[in-house]
């Protein structure tokens, strides 16, 4: 890459917030766009983030802040990761060089960053719902503030948003929907709304048909006496005919567009009219990820979300919505040199399937940040993306498995929440063989608390017949994947988003039996054992190196199980310890650590005691690394070290 | 009620399978109609249950046995409270005078109970994706079976069942929805959607008019030629715009109606027609709620769900396709007498709303079965309505709640496991003060196992920011939620299904002040104490009471909150008395006692051992009450005071 030319920032420079914008005339805004677009073309190609689809919002959010005042309306971003442009119109282009680095700008609104913000999301289809709340709450206010929800098209297929949408339009509020139609999305759009949307695209030649045919009948004198009576009934059925987005029309939605969402100052004759339309609208804006990237008509997906410019481009692009699915390479942040759990997991679920025709994949518009889109490459029909909806994954996950298959649903932790009345009713209380995989189980780094998969374990641990497990490298990874396909009930298989140890301490063939309720002990200590779960054994299989190094000795267990507990071995340890250390990169409320107080609380001669190693009751925020987050909850080796030492000698601390 | 004349059961008595059934004459099959309806007018008159759903399907569900062979093909019933003619049809007739009592037949599907059924569900919204799993499982079958969902029009509107939609239309499966659409809801249909299925069952004459111009179109000469280049182009839309659900069709959805769902032998040629189809046909059907009740016509609302003849008709009604919001009568049960927890809400909601008008109510689709309907009565521009969507209604709270208004939202426990990621992002990350009242928190007797609500404390305490509070009594109830109404961030307010104590032990005035992490010390022990959690707070008085008795003197503390707790009490128990038994309705993994087993453990002095009673890790079959629940699982007095018994003497009990 050649050096960057000297950005203009004439305009920029001059808008340090909106209100700055509202000064310029109209015919200003595309040059404040082409600035904005280069400035984040130049400064998030350095620090990496989600660049194709800022790139694709730049005349939306410019228009919205000039036509709208947004200290007292109302703007609400769904997912978030659109919110580039708007950031550096409110103030924060100074702060860019530091994007979703440890302190630094958010990747996503975030109100504690600034009161341009209004909330702190990351997860699609919400924003209807929280915009409709907005107005709800300000329909009786003075002068009444106008409620903008700001939507990808791909989080229009979320159950959430449709439900919002449906309730929207007969609840007689006002309420504008920006809906952000990326003409190049990253991953193909899925589902039916999908292809309705790309019709209305392709439509506008059939929009002037219908207008032609409309003024033929009404200009034919032998028809008019007639069609006079019926007309007037029919006219309505007929505008619905002839205009696009009559889906949304029929569900009283005032529909707007298509338009060209990169015309900025169309954009904001359009925003002025909608602002006085009565009722929810929706504004169809087309746009293109990735606009003025120079690589973006060709590899769209090369843009959508972008890596560090020192650091080779991720081949795992994530597709549209979704967060940046950055898996770390080799050795970068100190990992241990290895395939990403990912990939183990990917490649796991590839040498199963060959040999189990029952096995199918399903993702949730994750195909790559799961890994499934090299599963899809090798077994195209048994690989199922369902788009944003991971209700729906889940409860086709069990449809399935009823129907003899063996499904294997890769949804990351944090979104496995979306479906967590599916994976109750629909996959644990029927008892149903579906396997989920779990994705960005822990701390994920720079995409922060809304993404941080550290609830699984509790929410999961509380249903009856799920077995939640957790590797601690890729061995372990097939082979419990391999059981998770054995069983007769369903598994949870948990790992985080990062790089599996590469030189792995023990063989395949020494290793104990993989099977629900039996951990492996790994390490023989004296006075303490530490009992982690997943890939955390690897830190604490560190700490204990290290520790025997200065004489203490520290016995390692691999959980395996949170569920069942090993509570055999554990009893022993109980005994012969005097210190049960528990590991786990989840919440310390409900967790792997409460499952264990849980299992040893009953027993009459337990001596051990027991610290519980976890994340404290707060968020924890984004970083540079997972690594940085790990060491700031104390849950790194040096962390792990500390605790231990901190036990056998408190004084010396 | 007068005697009921015996009933004519020729038919039906001929029917003891699907089987049987097809060996009838198309003709016949309105008698077997008629019979099954008058059966189950009889019997769940009887038995109390979901007649009105139930009415209205008989023909639906005959005619499906008919056309069908389940034994091969799939049938998944959403909800699954409309099966009873299934259930009739398949075999089980003769057990229905034990519908939904102990050890009875069971409210909905349910595989334990025959092979018939294929899922045991209760919440909407899922059948569309579970038969989806089931078509793909099915796609390479020899003689690919037929998969049918059974939906009714509320269903619709949940998230979830567009997902399913969505991706079933593009998915390429084949797929039949019969889409069971009642002319009299209970509840008023909420939404868009509901309004638009309501415009095509007025539209009849629209069609009739549409067909008409096409007709006239054709035949004029003059515009023949112009039009004829063009007409191709638009036929399809034309064709959309003359028959009703083009909604469905824009998706890819062929949908076919709507016809009378209660014309045994049209339903029958429709889906021997449909059968035949390729893709995802979607039968829009018209019934009545209560078809057949001779009360249907005028008094729709209470045919829904009726109690068992010898108890007053409840006045709270389920809405649509929801659980029966059976709350018993005072002394019921042995219940306490007192109002039911739902109603003390509602009171002190209303009592509180009135003193502040920024507090609003929310229901997703269960305005009586959460007493809001009392709160609309009132404030009727301040209750709102969703339908059944719990995601939406939840971002909803969170927008209005950021706006400055004091949303309470009124969910079942069970059914917050719907919004749960809503819990998360909009309303827990961002520490906006909505108050989530969690009615049915704990066993709800004869619907089971899909509607416990058990599971909340474990995946609502593990979110930080989040305060988990649950009063014992109707005095409590109010300063809770007048609590919840002034704090800064967000309280989940628990409460179970039944009747609050009448006569409480404790004034008002002399009750310690309701604030987080204050529990409440009532009664003084010797050496063992019991913390319990909610409404079982009345349990372990009684059974202190009974122990008092006998001489052993035993603690009762009110823990008030599960998070945060009173950790500085909890210690000074944990010095002063030999155990601390803790009680909740609750599933064991991650609930009340394991928090207080987490507080207790990093307690270096804690000499106390804990005794945690809850329910143990399996699903709780539904029984004819929920007392019969909690003396199964070991929380009614008697089994608080053996589990006392047992601490004290081991070798007595």
């Amino acid at each position: 890459m050649t050096d960057p030319a000297p950005l203009a920032t004439g305009f920029l420079d001059r808008v340090r917030s909106p209100q700055d914008l509202k000064r310029l005339a109209r015919a200003e805004l595309p040059a404040v766009c082409a600035e904005l677009r280069a400035f984040l073309l130049q400064s998030v190609q350095q620090t990496g983030g989600h660049l194709g689809s800022n790139l694709g919002t730049v005349e939306l959010t410019t228009a919205l802040h000039y036509v709208f005042d947004f200290r007292r309306d109302r703007l609400v971003f769904d997912v978030s990761h659109q919110c580039y442009p708007h950031k550096v119109l409110t103030g924060r282009m100074g702060r860019f060089g530091s994007l979703r680095q440890t302190d630094g700008l958010c990747g996503f609104t975030n109100p504690h960053e600034s009161e341009w913000d209004l909330f702190h999301t990351g997860h699609a289809g919400t924003a209807i719902s929280l915009a409709l709340g907005l107005a709800m709450a300000g329909a009786h206010a003075e002068g009444k503030p106008h409620a903008v929800a700001f939507v990808g098209d791909a989080s229009l297929g979320a159950g959430v948003a449709f439900e919002g949408l449906n309730h929207a339009a007969a609840s007689g509020q006002n309420l504008l929907v920006v809906l952000n139609d990326n003409e190049w999305s990253i991953s193909k759009s899925v589902g039916a709304l999908a292809r309705y949307l790309s019709r209305i695209r392709s439509n506008r030649l059939m929009q002037r048909v219908g207008q032609e045919v409309s003024s033929l009948i009404s200009a034919v004198p032998v028809i008019g006496t007639k069609v006079d009576r019926t007309l007037g009934q029919i006219g309505e059925v007929v505008r619905h005919a002839v205009i696009p987005g009559h889906i949304f029309e029929e569900l009283g939605v005032t529909y707007v567009g298509p338009i060209d969402g990169h015309d900025v100052e169309l954009v904001v004759e359009h925003l002025e009219r909608a602002r006085h339309l009565e009722g929810v609208v929706l504004l169809h804006c087309l746009t293109e990820k990735g606009k003025g990237h120079p690589k973006a008509p060709t590899h769209p997906e090369r843009v959508h979300g972008v890596k560090a410019a020192e650091k080779p481009v991720a081949k795992t692009a994530a597709s549209n919505d979704r967060p940046i699915a950055k898996v770390p390479a080799p050795h970068e942040h100190g990992a241990k040199p290895g395939p990403a759990y990912t990939k183990a997991f990917a490649d796991a679920l590839i040498r199963l399937a060959e040999r189990d025709v029952r096995v199918h994949g399903i993702t949730a518009a994750m195909p790559s940040g799961t890994g499934l889109d090299a599963f899809a490459e090798r077994f195209p029909s048994r690989c199922h993306d369902t788009g944003i909806t991971e209700q729906h994954a889940l409860a086709m996950a069990a449809g399935m498995a009823k129907g003899g298959l063996r499904p294997v649903a890769a949804i990351y932790s944090t979104f496995l929440q979306r479906g967590y009345d599916q994976v109750f009713q629909e996959i644990a209380l029927q008892n149903l063989p579906v396997v989920l995989a779990l994705d960005r189980g822990g701390l994920v780094g720079q995409d922060g608390p809304t993404h941080n998969g550290v609830f699984d374990i509790a929410f999961l641990r509380t249903l009856p017949n799920l077995v939640l497990g957790a590797p601690r490298d890729a061995t372990d990874m097939e082979r419990m994947l391999e059981l998770g396909l054995e069983l007769k009930g369903p598994l949870a298989l948990r790992f985080p988003r990062d790089n599996a140890p590469g030189a792995e301490r023990i063989h395949r063939t020494e290793r104990r039996e993989m099977m629900p309720g039996k951990a492996e002990p790994l390490v023989e200590g004296e006075q303490v054992v530490i009992w982690a779960y997943g890939a955390l054994v690897q830190q604490a299989l560190e700490a204990a190196e290290r520790l025997s190094r200065r004489g203490v000795r520290v016995g390692v267990v691999d959980a395996r199980f949170a569920k069942p507990l090993d509570v055999e071995l554990l009893a022993q340890h109980a005994q012969r310890y005097r210190w049960i250390v528990t590991l786990e990169e989840h919440q310390r409320a409900g967790g792997f650590g409460s499952a264990v107080l849980e299992a040893l609380n009953p027993l009459a001669n337990a001596a051990a005691r027991v610290r519980v190693l976890a994340i404290p009751d707060r968020y924890v925020d984004h970083k540079t690394t997972r690594e940085e987050q790990l060491a700031e909850t104390g849950l790194d080796a040096d962390g792990i070290e500390r605790a231990v030492k901190s036990l056998l000698a408190p004084s010396l601390v």
